[in-house]
């Protein structure tokens, strides 16, 4: 792509390292952003770095936030002996929309993948373990039915099944609205296995 | 969305402003920010401001660029005589791209829209104008095929007309590799329109 603007292409460079932005849209990001008003791409570029120099983990159970303590943790209301684990913030954020669980979470930043390198050092496992020496009742695994998200789950479970502690998978099926003849054979199978009497 | 961050919220919010971006690729862009390394972001950050800042419009063309002429205006082997008339520099840079063009351009920044209220004193018009008063053999009007640069080609056409310089327009048909049945009714008709004798 030829720019005619060295800072043109550079910023389009760094836009493009993005999830989810190729060059194209890159280029296209870049033109806007050299036709929106300055304060506005002052207020776009400090919103940025503000972020990454402010936000932190929860000490607690490692989600993002701005506090020592995240909302859900800080929240006398949640019941502190039911954990949720989850890989990521992001599927912290999804469950809290349902707004039915009063539990509390444990973000595992990633899930465990030999195929990539990342073992149970890697993810915020150890944590887990320590929080797990207080009162808790019950751990959700609530990892990616990936095949990480899987294997993490189940070494998760073997850790912490000989301590006593109630250890629960989120149910694996046929998503609500789904269209049996578009799901994969796999879920349907999973659908199969756990089903229930009505 | 519950970001449990503010900032995270904010810029989120900031992201989803850019075209393209709509609220759920915001929040996953902000968490991956979120997790790059601080000095990556920092050139992220750098990149959009320093592009800001310092590129300019060429005096002469009015495509982006960081000197006062652009490399295009400023090459002495490109045809000065030969004007090309484009919306804006990624369609420029798209002529450009096929190296075969060797005028210079002149770009409009938009085009006109009677609907969204932008007349001819709101694009580089007059500036095109005085450019004219120069030795300029051709204006080739390349503005986009929609009704907003139809009407741009068509009243630019009409100004520049009597003062003898020939003005012509980029052919419009159906595109090399198109497939005629998923082209549209009116790219058809122009192709049949400007049909040439083989």
């Amino acid at each position: 792509m030829n720019y005619y603007s060295d800072y043109i292409g550079k910023m389009a460079e760094e836009l493009s390292r993005l999830p989810g932005i190729g060059p194209k849209s890159a280029t296209r990001l870049a033109y806007h952003i050299i036709n929106m008003p300055k304060d506005q791409v002052k207020i776009l570029t400090d919103s940025i770095t503000d972020a990454r120099e402010n936000v932190r983990y929860c000490k607690c159970c490692f989600n993002l936030t701005d506090s020592e303590l995240c909302p859900v943790c800080r929240n006398e209301k949640r019941d502190k002996t039911q954990i949720m684990v989850v890989e990521n913030p992001r599927d912290m954020a999804a469950y809290e929309k349902t707004g039915k669980y009063n539990g509390v979470y444990h973000v595992l930043h990633g899930a465990m993948s030999p195929m990539l390198g990342i073992g149970p050092e890697d993810i915020k496992l150890k944590e887990l373990i320590i929080r797990l020496q207080g009162d808790v009742k019950e751990l959700i695994i609530a990892t990616n039915s990936s095949l990480e998200g899987e294997a993490t789950a189940m070494y998760i479970s073997k850790l912490v099944k000989p301590t006593g502690i109630l250890v629960t998978r989120i149910a694996s099926g046929v998503p609500v609205g789904g269209d049996l003849e578009y799901i994969d054979e796999i879920t349907l199978l999973r659908a199969f296995e756990g089903r229930v009497t009505l």
